[in-house]
């Protein structure tokens, strides 16, 4: 087959009518609300059905997650639905769930958040753009309470919050240095009190983050309403509640909460929904779309954000803490490539066949390994296969996890579907069917200051943690009333430390963490290691000045 | 009938099934694209279709328009709807176009621009909150050149952008003053550079106006590169296009330009579409929407934004003169109760009958009746009926209709729907089969100073206008290149005056130009008279704060 593009290839798949689609998880046509012809959200009333449903077990949960992530790229999206698809080949009856694409990101770098080659969810185009409109609708409820604030201290400031530590910021969907930071309020008292603010991309929000963690509607709207957005001036903690915010964000999120059923190009159900940061939030598609597919079908694979210190450390002690979930087993997304260049392989060279670089850049795959077994969780490596790979290098990755006790299976999803990734399938079926003994990290009880340091020495490697005097202060500060929460860690994706240089699997180094965030609505405290960037900047040439239409009304430029 | 609430009316209206109301048009449902069940947008290549068709011809354009507003309410709306249901109850293959609302200031007022009583739109809910993503669409288009503009002069600013002169500002669906005056890009040299700036609420964006005056996406595109952004330090024009931003925003646009299909509790086709500003730009629904219309109707009725001061001397001299439209007929909504607030009558005494303020007052409805004859178009009035109206009153208010030659029908649509108004149907299609000799009220050649001089005394009824002497000389400067434009007047809808205190029909006033803005990609050049607020603020008791759901999951304290 000739190489086509991912758009070309997701132009030319034959989408199955919707409901055809839904049927395969025995959702009704009726519980199908459609955005268009080949996207629907699903009805609230079958989703509390399903949830209330006593004849209805859930179904196994196979975590995708990764290395750390090179720019060689590793493919974790698609091989999820790669695996979702094989696994849907072999006679399983299978959801995939992923995160939705920001769209602000598209018009600076070309990019695509769909899975990519012959493992791709479509409609692509709709899911780089407004898709079913859900980022718009967290950026309205969260600059809605933005503008409550800045409302509040305007009218005579009743709740005497300090203007100088409101935290709550605004965002859009967009890539925008310049609103980073900016003073709003300017032009007179009509126009409000100045004060120095700013804007976040909408993923950032923890709106977005409440979200994808919420149960339903209900526990969503309670977790806007302990949203802390400002202090007084007397130290005390403003709720969005305070505020009486949370049932109009709520109204905003009536639709988004609902979760969005699309396809694989081989006709799989995907749930795409919410799509929180990999930073300062946990990185994972939503709860309730998480929830939904368990009830729905035997098979459910999800990936989790950046690499698996990041993502799978995040969904293993904070999405599937909060939401019951327990997984059956964790695919772990490895490349010949990735390896070499954490063996020390430049870029540019990655077309050279290097194994010992390879060996030694194994030493990332093992500790991600041994980090997920030590969650008590059945790991499988799939070799996401480029063409340039070597027999040899490709063998030498799977002797270095059967090192560490672990199968990999060269799979070739990108190329050729399903077809490519059923002996993958086949592997993770039978993890599935083998014991999981999953506990998390650390208990809730653990005091924060020493979750963050379990994380970091356990996961991480790190000989310690360093924390300024006024980070420990805040977390001693926030032990009684927040203790039981777990953290979020925000540090570079690159590395099992802080710094993105030190690839491989470093050892005895020092995790600082400069800042800590209370996200008390999404039900986590943020560690922030490092410069953690929330607004993105557009590239000296963005991709939008080559984007349009073409003659026929079809996109070009986007991907 | 007890008096409903109109959410309660909406509630327990029973929807027809799209394609059904679809058929009525002869949209087939393969034109439908599906927004939820009952919202849809017609498919790009049927309306191309319909334009194409010589064996189709327009239906007749009937525009509704209103006196002076006053807080009494004139319920122009609530007139479209229940004129456009007695039309389709009388026989006529009917269509309505209206304008979509703002999902922003229904957080602060107690909103809804769905109608109102028996006269309604559905689903009301989704109309005043998300609908389908149009605003939100059009916002990050919005958002999309601005953050490419900071980010060319962040990069070089090969252009020589002039960072002190970029007019184009950045917008937000939410009403929030404390964006109106910022300070952007601070933060040091990775942040861009430092500015002052601001947001517009998203109905104020050129690109709305640009979206509600395209014929379709090419003319889109066209218009959108048109839009002129900054100058640069030598006082040159800098274009979108220069930036090459207009194809992504386009695309960005791709499906906010299709009209939105919905209907009234009676069951007429309704095309909800576009809603600009009624002062900085045009205030009608699209073009887009409004042509598909007349082509699949014999009657379409629309509305026009404000008095027929603003909106219709705009819908006439800017939207028709753009979309080659020839309204056959004008409907002027008047009602007792603001024709006694136009004589003098406060609104605390409305309920006591006063033919005498009234009959002073109708001098309010008598010169916007003289205003829309001068345009060549028959006008019939619509009294729209409120309880404590009087028989005196109401027949005071015929009388004087009458004086001016034109007939005056009393309407009950609000309490009794389409039964209400099937007098108004009735000589509405008389006036329809009688001949219309429209014409705009100047013509493009006509010089910009003209223009305005020409809308401000023979609509106004002013003496004369005024303008700065750096007002002229701007005029002086586009003459040559955009003199051939229409003039969008931005002035208080309250009074045919710049004052809104003075209603009635006052004369020898002056018309002060304070400001001039060039919308070069909508076409037309902004006259500003007075204070004109593009983003407005939340009041001190926001309706946020009672917004929420309840135990059934249903919408309390919007509506």
């Amino acid at each position: 087959m000739p190489h086509l593009t991912d758009i070309e290839i997701a132009r030319r798949a034959e989408k199955r009518p919707l409901p055809e689609i839904a049927a395969k998880l025995g959702i009704p046509g009726a519980a199908l609300i459609p955005y268009g012809h080949d996207k629907a959200k699903i009805a609230a009333d079958f989703l509390h059905g399903l949830a209330d449903d006593p004849a209805r077990s859930d179904g196994r949960l196979i975590l995708v997650t990764a290395i750390n992530p090179t720019p060689a790229g590793e493919g974790k999206t698609t091989t999820t639905v790669g695996l979702g698809d094989a696994l849907a080949r072999i006679g399983k009856r299978t959801a995939i769930c992923l995160r939705e694409a920001s769209l602000g990101p598209n018009f600076g770098l070309k990019g695509g958040a769909a899975g990519g080659g012959r493992a791709q969810v479509v409609p692509m185009e709709d899911m780089n753009l407004h898709f079913t409109g859900d980022f718009h609708a967290i950026g309205a409820a969260h600059n809605l309470l933005a503008a409550m604030i800045d409302n509040h201290i305007h009218w005579g400031n009743a709740l005497g919050i300090d203007p100088r530590r409101v935290t709550w910021r605004r965002v859009l969907d967009m890539n925008d240095r310049a609103l980073r930071d900016i003073v709003a309020g300017l032009g007179g008292p009509g126009n409000g009190q100045p004060r120095q603010t700013g804007f976040d991309i909408t993923v950032a929000s923890e709106v977005m983050a409440c979200l994808c963690l919420a149960r339903d509607l209900a526990d969503l709207q309670a977790r806007l309403g302990r949203i802390v957005v400002a202090e007084t001036f007397d130290r005390r903690p403003v709720l969005a509640r305070d505020l009486k915010a949370q049932g109009a964000m709520t109204v905003l999120l009536r639709d988004a909460i609902l979760p969005n059923l699309v396809q694989t190009i081989e006709h799989t159900p995907a749930f795409v929904h919410g799509g929180p940061f990999a930073n300062i939030a946990h990185g994972c598609n939503s709860l309730v779309a998480t929830r939904a597919a368990l009830r729905l079908a035997d098979y459910v694979v999800t990936e989790a954000g950046f690499g698996a210190d990041l993502g799978a450390e995040k969904f293993l002690d904070i999405k599937a803490r909060i939401g019951g979930l327990t997984p059956a087993a964790v695919v772990l997304v490895a490349t010949v490539r990735a390896l070499k260049m954490h063996g020390g392989v430049d870029r540019a060279d990655l077309g050279r066949e290097d194994v010992a670089a390879l060996r030694r850049g194994a030493a990332n795959m093992a500790r991600h390994i041994r980090n997920l077994r030590g969650f008590g969780l059945p790991v499988v490596v799939a070799v996401n296969h480029f063409d340039a790979d070597t027999e040899t290098e490709t063998a030498a990755l799977i002797d270095a996890a059967r090192a560490e006790g672990v199968e990999a299976i060269s799979c070739r999803h990108w190329a050729e579907g399903a077809a490519g990734a059923e002996a993958l399938a086949h592997a993770v079926a039978g993890l599935c069917d083998g014991p999981s003994d999953f506990a998390p990290l650390y208990p809730d009880e653990m005091p924060l200051r020493e979750k963050i340091e379990t994380i970091a020495t356990r996961i991480y490697g790190a000989a310690r943690v360093e924390m300024a005097p006024a980070v420990e202060r805040q977390l001693a500060e926030w032990q009684d009333a927040f203790g039981h929460l777990p953290v979020c860690m925000a540090k570079t994706q690159a590395s099992f430390s802080a710094d993105p240089a030190r690839l491989g699997a470093p050892s005895d180094h020092v995790v600082p963490v400069r800042e800590v965030r209370l996200a008390a609505g999404a039900g986590f405290v943020v560690a922030i290691c490092g410069e953690i960037l929330t607004m993105p900047g557009l590239p000296r040439h963005p991709a939008a000045e080559s984007i349009g239409l073409d003659g026929d009304g079809n996109i070009v430029g986007l991907f």
